[in-house]
């Protein structure tokens, strides 16, 4: 039996992790869990999962929730101290982040302190603190597993082959809704057709980040942590039909992939419970019902965001946490309508371009930079006529 | 340094071998060669590699590069005795098995019970005795490894792996030259035709069996028991482009593939070099350059021969031997232009009609069923009108 906390798990890969749960009751028991704001289905979940331990970001909120939940031997704790305790709670053994933002970051690298397995979907914690978090993982004996679709497809890939024969991976992007898009209309792209992605249901920031491919961009220097691969080793071909989830290929030529449906389940129960894996009931890739499968390199012009992140993980330090803070600040500008589409690299690349880069030495460095990155980039959105 | 044996030095799976040879000489030295009847080949082979021993189907073509080479220290031996001379030569730590056709049976079976390790191209050794020979294999701790490009896929999307957690073996075919010619046109194709395959060069008897699916259905067999997999485990699918070379699904619905250009010393190299990967220098596989993959299910009114293949391991025993031996002397009446493409299927299904199932408990009973089935089908074709 393996004790599961969620951090985030209203979200879309909560929600996931909790289906796989609900299937294999023999396998996890839910322990802890985390929401941001959605307390009803929160509370559902208390009901269905019985965990011992949640935090709701508001307090008030969890003032709510404590009171309802008074006959349970419930535990409704808030903020960031509530996040860490999720993660932290002394009778888990995995924690799957699952929450979107820069606020994973603390409560996953205290997880990974306390020795608890990690099931990362939180992509933005290894994009700012990779070096930090790996270093940890390794000292504490720590197993990261990847829940993205790209990274676990690399994961299966690499498996029984030996990592120095690697010629390079390849990250497969859909290209999201706007990859035929003639490029004089993408800056005059609504939310709602930004929020179309063409093969995957997921989250609004990750939807609009895979739109833009800054959620590639943040998948290289995820890779680039995660699996100790120099970034130049690391690649992204566009590959409209997303049946390929990503790819290795070796020093003889040899190319391995992974390819399924696009449902999140696949990977997340793999990084439940690897090694093993777990049958789920889902409809089989049918390959014959596929249209002719394709890969192509990004086009530049159409996805600056995708140079931005190399260009950030190049220089290293603090710069990727400044292109990630600033990416969220500017997606949801988007989201609020107070930003085009096109604007958000010009924002990030803005910030960047103003950023004096500083050593990494600790998470608060990074929690520094960070904030550094969000009142800057909210300075020059509130100034406007800055691009 | 490995020292090795090449059962087939002048056809195409042996030329490519000693390519690989050719380019890793700190790696691997020849120690002994068979060939069929191309001396000159031979000859040079011989001259560039200096094996010790090397071994001709002839017996007067064998005292001639006997006296040719008094002056080197080289051993010349003939027949069918020469072959297993090659094959268990006391300095060779690797077999590979390289012969077209059930001839190579009996020194692949001589190589594995004298501890060499194989490298296996020759897919009717385990057609006919697959259970003998992995049982034989396991007793002397000897590793069987595949050089057909299918079978290496499979290898390597299975590295790491549980095997008890495969939902199924997808075996890919290219559908050879025939694959969109009208049915009604099948009948007439000439040698020439259907030696002109789209993806690959081959030799004549494999490139036959690509255009009639027989190829994919002795790959079938040879993927039983070369993986212990229920027949009913492995399917095929027709991939018109050969970029995925094949493919593993899992009970999850993760399919793990592996993919590469259509050059068969990527799979020979890792059969010789495992665990190991050899820096190949070949051209990488441009995914971009190629135009969408498509997959879908082989069409049984074309492909009867798939079908036969399926019928004669469900069967098992002898019958599978049957199936090989009658195709050998169909592809070779095609080839001699004394049978009809579309006659091929239906030769083998006469024979495997006619055949009376017999227990299989040595390499003798197979060879008997082998033979049966070669006197039966040469009568049949001599008697005319038996269709």
């Amino acid at each position: 039996m393996k004790r599961l906390a969620i951090l985030g798990s209203t979200g879309s890969i909560g929600i996931n992790t909790l289906d796989v749960v609900r299937q294999f009751p023999e396998r996890f028991q839910v322990m802890s869990l985390s929401a941001g704001r959605n307390v009803e289905l929160l509370r559902k979940q208390v009901l269905q999962f019985r965990p011992k331990l949640v935090s709701i970001l508001d307090a008030e909120l969890a003032e709510t929730l404590r009171r309802e939940f008074s006959d349970l031997s419930l535990e409704v704790v808030d903020g960031v101290e509530g996040l860490i305790r999720v993660a932290t709670h002394p009778e888990v053994d995995q924690v799957v982040s699952a929450i979107v933002g820069s606020v994973g970051l603390i409560p996953t690298f205290s997880a990974i302190k306390t020795g608890k397995a990690i099931a990362l979907a939180n992509q933005e914690s290894l994009v700012m603190a990779g070096e930090i978090m790996m270093t940890e993982a390794r000292k504490n004996g720590v197993q990261v597993l990847p829940v993205d679709s790209e990274h676990s497809a690399i994961f299966q890939a690499l498996l029984g082959h030996q990592k120095d024969e690697v010629r390079r991976l390849i990250l497969t992007a859909s290209g999201g809704p706007f990859l035929s898009l003639p490029l004089a209309r993408l800056q005059e792209v609504t939310v709602k057709e930004a929020l179309r992605h063409p093969n995957w249901e997921m989250g609004k920031k990750i939807t609009i980040d895979s739109a833009s491919l800054m959620n590639k961009g943040l998948e290289v220097i995820e890779a680039h942590w995660l699996f100790g691969m120099p970034i130049e080793k690391i690649t992204v071909q566009i590959h409209p039909q997303s049946v390929v989830h990503s790819m290795v290929e070796y020093i003889d030529g040899s190319i391995l992939g992974q390819m399924g449906i696009a449902d999140m389940r696949i990977p997340i129960s793999y990084a439940l419970s690897f090694p093993q894996r777990l049958p789920l009931n889902l409809p089989p890739l049918d390959l014959s019902r596929k249209a002719g499968l394709t890969f192509f390199p990004p086009d530049p012009d159409r996805f600056p965001c995708l140079q931005l992140a190399y260009r950030a993980i190049e220089i290293g330090e603090t710069m990727p946490t400044v292109l990630s803070a600033t990416n969220e600040v500017a997606v949801s500008a988007f989201l609020e309508r107070s930003l085009k589409f096109t604007e958000i690299p010009l924002l990030i690349k803005k910030v960047m371009d103003q950023h004096v880069v500083k050593p990494v030495h600790t998470v608060e460095d990074i929690l520094r930079a960070d904030a550094w990155a969000r009142e800057t980039s909210k300075a020059l959105l509130e100034r406007g006529k800055w691009c």
